[in-house]
């Protein structure tokens, strides 16, 4: 080993970029120099010849699929959150037992690229979706110039993969918005909402509203919230006249509105499934955080005004699988080269606005589920890359019992029967509570995984996923 | 791999302390799975044929010493303004490139043992202590019985390690304690503090304070704060009318107060370093956080209360590590099976309580320092195992500068020129701001370093180090 063993490789030691490639090899150092212990304790808990083979490095390198799902807004403070009140603090949720971890950075820019220190959804989104940052709001254009940057599931499609998103927001919310549109704001979401894009209208050259975009992409799989956007009449170009889930069918989408046109659908004609006019509403409810706290509370595990009808996360996310697995498979298409996935758990993050903790851990559990569903289906199929992370971290924070914080606050009764205190005091208690600057996990299996270890930032999963399915 | 890839090894799937041996298998399956990649990557970074040694799973499974890091309420939030404030959003610190990453639950216990959701210093320390969890306030103790718990610092010492604790807290301070001493509550400080352990006093056949205790255990190296402490009269037992600092060197101890005398020092004899009356003053000033905020301010990177020859918390671990070297190595001693080192950042916790971005900053600054000193030394000792964590989460958030927390705020100006808001609004303004009950990080390099990952609980820790160091 002489003087440069772990963590120290020869060469540059400059942080940021430059660096990162060292600290990648000194990281990939460590990982191999367990190989040995790895391979005998995988014998003794059940791995037996498939852990040899694997721990000899014969596990897939190059992933066929990469299924990507994003907690919007769920820091490590809201995952402990959810944790505590489902399981319990000993308990394990289906993202905490992923072998691969780390955090990552997610600050946004300003117009001449220097840090903005707390970014929102879209240019957390616009980040890990093109590889680069870019001004809050900004849909995957450029931060000065407001220009449109490639995404993931462009090259993606380009390189004959399958493509789906699936989100519990709506489908044109700044999540699902940055894989498959390109604009100078998050709110022109449908054809009336054009006012903060001016140079994107058709009239203007443009590609017209992120609705339209989203179609127009022929992403194979949408699923989520927004029909009243798609209902929206489009008002310029060959489309004129006809709403945007209109100009869908034209483009040979089947349109679907709930769990039982969704449960049979075939996977010939690509995908638009809207379950809700706006966001899916949440499936948990309770009384939301307040002034000098709450009375104790246990969540209600349900909510009027979610319709009978409406898929889970999860149902949604197995549903796009099954199709993606089939497009991606080339049975009944051209594209047998894999496909690229993106599940959105929205709402984690809005009901974080909102200071509603059991919204707020009813969505965290109900992406837990979605987690759940895509490793199972890495389960069989080991040449899929699985990553959960969050695009930001947001107000919630777990405080002692007897902590009287001067903003919203609540007590829960956790399903282990104790009390947990709740804090949202990061803005005005009436105002909509606000996202952090916090790093945030980052967790992963299968091909390239431990590109997430250690300290990266959230453009670079812009590259782990284009590595793993080695896209041009 | 059939049906049982990543992450899935057979056999049981129950959450918990059970599962984390399965846990533990997958988590090495995947990461053994990289060997042949990692093994050329290192070679394109320069690792070359230590590398390929290494890929082959020839680097080290047992560590000779460990140093073990405490960043006291550093949690991922305090990590991030570090960061942003000190080396820009994009830059990384020393505690960020460490190559194996990972988040750890820091929950306490009632005395029942049901969770506590906020642990406090002295309960999360005896959880990576003693691998047991306890009520908050208690050092080494059990949650109902309030019985002595073996230490991993007693172990290492009955292995023939020689030991070390260094903080910039009072070396009577919790997480010192918890190494050394066993009290019912962590104000049992100095022999004028028993009011809360009437069964730990000498009279009653206790061990006596924490401050005797810590002595009497003949830690090889005790570096820190608390010089009234140890000043304080002992008013029972055979050392009845001495100081501990008496007491101490009747012990054999060679007794320090500046960095001139700490720089001199031979390893012979025991050391007991401090270098201040209470904690350690801490190196940076600043405005605190006020409510409706602070006008923008650099920190000031000194403090007027810090006397000149105070030793900073990197030259006190640089010293440590040199004497217990010399110790460890059985060149001047009996203790030739390495070293177990804690290191301390203590301030971070305590500049969050007192809602000070910028005392915050340099504390943690000034650990990350230290962190560099135990990887400096692990370049030339590769048979060390470095982990540096937290023990709970703190207060602190960055937030939008737009944000009005109805707390205490401030806005800094970070050496990149930007503007970045911090909220301390986890208590009523004018009392102490709390601890968090976040996981926080845990990241590592060297033998058994890959314990981390994932997600695991701090009492695991313990576990990690007993392996690391086949302590029996």
């Amino acid at each position: 080993m002489g003087s440069r063993p772990y963590g120290r490789p020869q060469g540059s030691r400059q942080a940021g970029r430059d660096g990162r490639r060292l600290a990648w090899g000194a990281a990939a150092l460590l990982v191999a120099g367990i190989a040995v212990p790895a391979a005998a304790s995988a014998s003794q808990s059940g791995g037996g010849a498939d852990a040899a083979a694997l721990a000899a490095g014969h596990g897939p390198k190059k992933a066929k699929n990469v299924i990507l799902l994003i907690g919007d807004g769920m820091g490590d403070s809201e995952i402990t959150l959810a944790r505590d009140y489902t399981v319990g603090a000993a308990g394990r949720l289906n993202m905490d037992t992923f072998p691969l971890t780390g955090a990552y950075t997610t600050y946004s820019v300003d117009s001449s690229g220097k840090p903005d220190y707390v970014t929102d959804s879209a240019a957390s989104g616009t980040g890990w979706a093109t590889g680069h940052k870019t001004v809050n709001g900004r849909i995957s254009k450029t931060p000065g110039t407001d220009k449109p940057m490639t995404t993931i599931l462009e090259l993606a499609q380009k390189n004959g993969l399958a493509t789906g998103s699936v989100t519990t927001a709506e489908l044109t919310d700044a999540t699902p918005a940055v894989l498959a549109s390109h604009a100078t704001d998050r709110s022109c979401q449908g054809p009336a909402d054009m006012k903060a894009c001016p140079g994107d209208t058709i009239a203007k050259g443009g590609p017209g509203s992120i609705a339209e975009q989203s179609v127009n992409h022929k992403v194979d799989v949408l699923l989520g919230g927004g029909k009243a956007r798609f209902d929206q009449k489009i008002t310029e170009g060959p489309y004129k006249g006809m709403t945007v889930t209109d100009q869908a069918k034209k483009l040979g989408y089947q349109v679907v509105t709930d769990d039982k046109s969704l449960g049979g659908l075939k996977s010939d004609k690509p995908v638009l499934g809207l379950f809700a006019p706006g966001n899916i509403p949440v499936e948990w409810t309770g009384k939301a955080a307040a002034v000098g706290g709450t009375d104790p509370q246990r969540c209600v595990t349900s909510n009027p005004e979610r319709a009978a009808g409406t898929p889970s996360l999860e149902a949604q996310t197995r549903k796009a699988v099954q199709l993606l697995e089939a497009k991606g498979s080339g049975k009944k298409s051209s594209k047998k080269n894999g496909f690229f996935l993106q599940v959105e758990g929205a709402s984690i993050d809005k009901r974080d606005h909102a200071a509603d903790p059991c919204g707020q851990i009813g969505e965290t559990a109900s992406f837990d589920r979605a987690v759940k569903a895509a490793r199972d289906y890495a389960a069989t199929h080991p040449d899929t890359l699985v990553v959960t992370t969050a695009d930001h971290g947001h107000s919630s924070q777990i405080v002692p019992l007897e902590a009287t914080p001067p903003g919203l606050s609540s007590t829960l009764v956790t399903d282990e029967g104790r009390q947990l205190k709740v804090n949202y005091s990061t803005n005005t208690p009436g105002k909509s509570q606000e996202h952090t600057g916090t790093q945030v996990r980052i967790a992963a299996q299968g091909p390239q995984a431990e590109r997430v270890l250690g300290v990266t930032d959230q453009t670079q999963l812009f590259t782990t996923i284009r590595t793993a399915l080695s896209l041009r």
